[in-house]
Parts: structure tokens; C-alpha cells; sequence
């Protein structure tokens, strides 16, 4: 399934598009710069459990790959986190310039609204459906969701005292994306309210897990593996969750609320939610 | 028409909504800083002249004064146009720190997307043009649009050789944006293909005077009418109009180009369209 999303965001601005040559190139450079599409697959899995339109799905996935593309380059800017390197290559302003960097995020942002947009036209999405996505998915990466978490990351770098905070950072700066990333899935599929709340609860546990977990291979974690420098985290003096509570209550934490998230979808009744249950397990285990 | 569209804008981000307190008040200092807020006033004419719903057409307004805000703080940044005043105030990183303003700038451009997506379930449009107003937002405002332009006048930095090139930047950099305002109220209304196109003529043709008519202000304008220096065209090296055709050349084509805007617009049978005519008398006479 990674392929097809790898193949899909190739051939998101096609070569009879007229694009300035400097902006395709920046931005397809982060796009296709690897990752684990977990976004992408937790869109299709969200759909594919509701038996919907896969091939819509599939163009909402890129557009939240889009979105997550975005943030990281603009995250990875001298301004914010001054990254040079990212899954093991350069980051997008040490190869084009940080003007360029700044506008292949805005393009990249601003391009996944028309591709959820096009839905309705491309793949039959009803278009009340389509409208909802669009709502959801500007909530949740913008000044509520996304934005804001990175904006109160950047606010706390003068010192987080309370463990609540950097929940507050993780579910905004992570969470929302993925628990936007399953609604998608849901919503593209005609999901009622009880399986949408189900999804909601899934997606909010599992970006919070996945957040603790990326803490915690910070500090245990394979540099190879990660394709980045470990222990980055504590250099920075950055406040994580292992910080508060200890690395062994923090991987407590992870199984937590994974076991968790995985009861909120097998309480909602799907006929076959293996694939969520999977994606779920695999990020506990992962190891980069 | 103008205090209706402030009044709105202040009240974009409601108390209650959780907003890291950086991010919400440097969104709300360049929202507020004033200007023509030309574009809003185009959504808002294309609307009223074919009687569409003027609550609406206020929201659409908001959103593309939001990209249009979100546009500036980009392009102030250091790394771009490097600017430290703004409509006779500092700009939005020179207050902010530019991890704000990159933050800024990427929360406003989603947030447009909301009120775009709103209009459907707060003012009763039909979802079906929500969704045709939205592809066209992305499309205006991304990397076939105004995300374009401003890459491609970067790129152009390194000199610009013909003035068509200059063309599709000016065309991209402004006029998508004017054209969307235009399309965006139109839609709102639900005019019909014809009239859509005429709308659509208007913006590129009114865009491109708009533009070249700043290219004159940077000339011969008054620096405290325009709230910022002039003459800055110059010493930064860009070419502009009237480096290629002459100061003289470039004031009869502003005056050709509104010609031909309000010609497209009297020819479509709007049962009023003086207050387009009049948006586009007064562009082509200002003086800020």
C-alpha cells in the first residue's frame, strides 16, 4: 500500500502544470524523501475498514503526507528547529535555499486542500462529505491544531514545568494530524457519528503513543536506523516525556494507551479492523 | 463595506478557542494592520451584484484577506524580501521573532480554508460550491498561483530578461489572488458560467494594472501616502514595468487594462455592476 502512495504523491503536479522549476523541484525533494507514510496508511486503513472509495482515499492520504511534508520543512528552517539533516538526508533549505524551503511548505500546504477539494469531482465523494474533510483537516493543522502545537513547543523552549504542557504539545503537534488522518478515512467511507468518535479515540491515543515512543527511541534508539542523530533531544535540552516520568513509566505509558486506542476500535463494531489493530502494534514495536 | 470586514476579521479567532498566545497575537497584528483590503471588497462586489448572500461573501472575504496576510509575512522574512516595515509598521517578524511569522503566516493560510469550508453548514451554501470555491482557493493561491509567482520572482532575482516574464510573475503574484476574490463571490452567488468568466477577465486585467500601477507608486508615489519607502524597486535592482516599457507606457497600459476590465464585466449583463467599475476607477487613480 506504500507503493501506490508513493507512486500517487509522484505524480502530484504534473509535468503540463506550469510550475516554477526551483518550487517543483524543493518540493518534490521532501516529498519523495522516504518516511514511514504512516499518515497515508492510517487514511486508506480508516477507509478500507468501512469498505469506501480507495482511490479517493488514497488522494486524501497524499494530501495529508502533503501536510505533514510541510511541517517538517518548515520545522527543520534555521529559524525553528535549525535542522540539516532529516531521515538521513539533507533537509529542504540546505539543498534549496531557505526562500525556497518557506514556499515549497506553503505550496505543499495550500496544494492538499485541492486535492481533498477535488474528491468529490475526480472520485464521487459527496460533496457535504468533502466539505466536512476540508473542516476537519484546516482545524486540525491549523492555529487549533498543528500550528499550535508547534507554536507552544517553540513558546515552551523556555521551559515546560508541567508534564500537562508537553501533552498539550504532543496532541496538538502530533496527534491531531493523525487523528485527522483516520477521520478522513472514516468520513471518505460515510462513517456514522459512533464509528467517527471511535476513529477520533484511536487517532488522539495513537499519536500520543507514537509521540512517547518517538521520545523514547531518542534516547535508546539506532542513529542508522532513525536516519538522525539520537539523543538530539537532551542536547537541546528539550523536555520529553521520559524527562518527567522516567523511560521505563514512559514505555508503560506507550502500551497504555495503545491497548487503549486498540479497544476504542474494537468497541465500535467494524466488520474487520485487523489493519488498524496492525498499524497500531507495529508503532509500539517500531524501532525507528 | 470596509469596517464590516474588519469588524469580522477581529473576531476570527474567538476567546475560547485554545491558541498559543504568540501565535494568536502575531496572526491578529498583521490581520489588523490595515491596508486597502482591496481583495475582500472584490469578493464582497462580486457578490452583490448578482444578489448572492452578503454574510457569506463576508467570510470568503475574510479568507482571502487571511492569504493575503499570510502572503506578506512570508515574503517579509529575512530570507526573502528581508522587509522591516509594512504599511507603516514593523513587520510581523521584526515584532515577533521569525518563527512566529513562518507560524503566522502557514495558521492564517489554513484558517482561510475554514471559513471557506463554514460557509456551508453557518451561511447555507450549497456544498457543491464550497468545494468548486475551495479547488479554485488552492488552486489562486498554491503552486500554479501565488506561491508560483513569488517563486518565480525569486528565481528571477537573478535578472529578468523579457517582460513576459515579468508578466507571469505579476499575473501569478497578484492577479490570481484578485481573480479568486472575484470568482470566490460570484460563486457564492452561483453565477453562471458566463458571468464567471467575465469575473475572471476582470481580475486578470484589473490584477496586472493593479500591479503595474505599484510598479509607478514605487516611482513617483508619496512615502507617506504608501506607508513605506519608495524607490526600493530601484535600489533593490528589480526590473518592473516601467524599466521595460518606460513610466509613460506603463501608465497607458494601466489605463488599457481597466478599460478592458470594465468592458468584460459591462458585457456580461450584471443588473448593476457600478460598484466593480467603480472598485476598479479608483485602483487606477490611487495614489497609495
Amino acid at each position: 500500500m506504500i507503493e501506490r502512495v508513493t507512486a500517487r504523491l509522484e505524480e502530484s503536479f504534473p509535468a503540463n502544470w506550469h510550475i516554477p522549476s526551483t518550487l517543483r523541484e524543493s518540493m518534490q525533494y521532501s516529498l519523495m524523501a522516504g518516511g514511514k507514510r504512516m499518515r497515508p496508511l492510517l487514511v486508506m486503513a480508516a477507509c478500507e475498514v468501512q469498505e469506501g472509495n480507495m482511490d479517493a482515499a488514497l488522494d486524501a492520504a497524499c494530501a495529508v503526507e502533503m501536510i505533514h511534508t510541510y511541517s517538517l520543512i518548515h520545522d527543520d528552517l534555521p529559524a525553528m528547529d535549525d535542522d540539516d539533516y532529516r531521515r538521513g538526508k539533507l533537509t529542504n533549505h540546505k539543498v534549496f535555499g531557505e526562500a525556497a524551503a518557506i514556499l515549497a511548505g506553503d505550496a505543499l500546504l495550500t496544494h492538499a486542500f485541492y486535492l481533498v477539494a477535488r474528491m468529490a469531482r475526480l472520485h464521487g465523494i459527496p460533496a457535504e462529505r468533502v466539505v466536512e474533510i476540508t473542516m476537519d483537516m484546516s482545524e486540525f493543522a491549523g492555529p487549533r491544531g498543528m500550528v499550535g502545537g508547534q507554536a507552544a513547543d517553540m513558546e515552551g523552549e523556555q521551559g515546560l514545568t508541567e508534564l500537562s504542557q508537553l501533552e498539550y504539545i504532543h496532541l496538538h503537534k502530533t496527534s491531531d494530524l493523525i487523528m485527522f488522518s483516520l477521520l478522513a478515512g472514516g468520513r471518505i467511507a460515510g462513517a456514522d457519528a459512533l464509528k467517527l468518535e471511535a476513529l477520533r479515540t484511536f487517532g488522539r491515543k495513537l499519536g500520543l503513543a507514537f509521540q512517547i515512543q518517538d521520545d523514547i527511541l531518542d534516547i535508546v534508539g539506532d542513529e542508522a536506523k532513525l536516519g538522525k542523530k539520537t539523543q538530539s533531544d537532551m542536547k537541546q535540552e528539550k523536555v520529553t516525556y521520559p524527562y518527567f516520568i522516567g523511560l521505563e513509566e514512559s514505555r508503560i505509558e506507550v502500551e497504555r494507551l495503545t491497548k487503549e486506542a486498540k479497544a476504542a476500535v474494537l468497541e465500535a463494531g467494524f466488520a474487520d479492523p485487523s489493519r488498524l489493530l496492525q498499524i497500531a502494534d507495529y508503532l509500539m514495536i517500531r524501532d525507528h
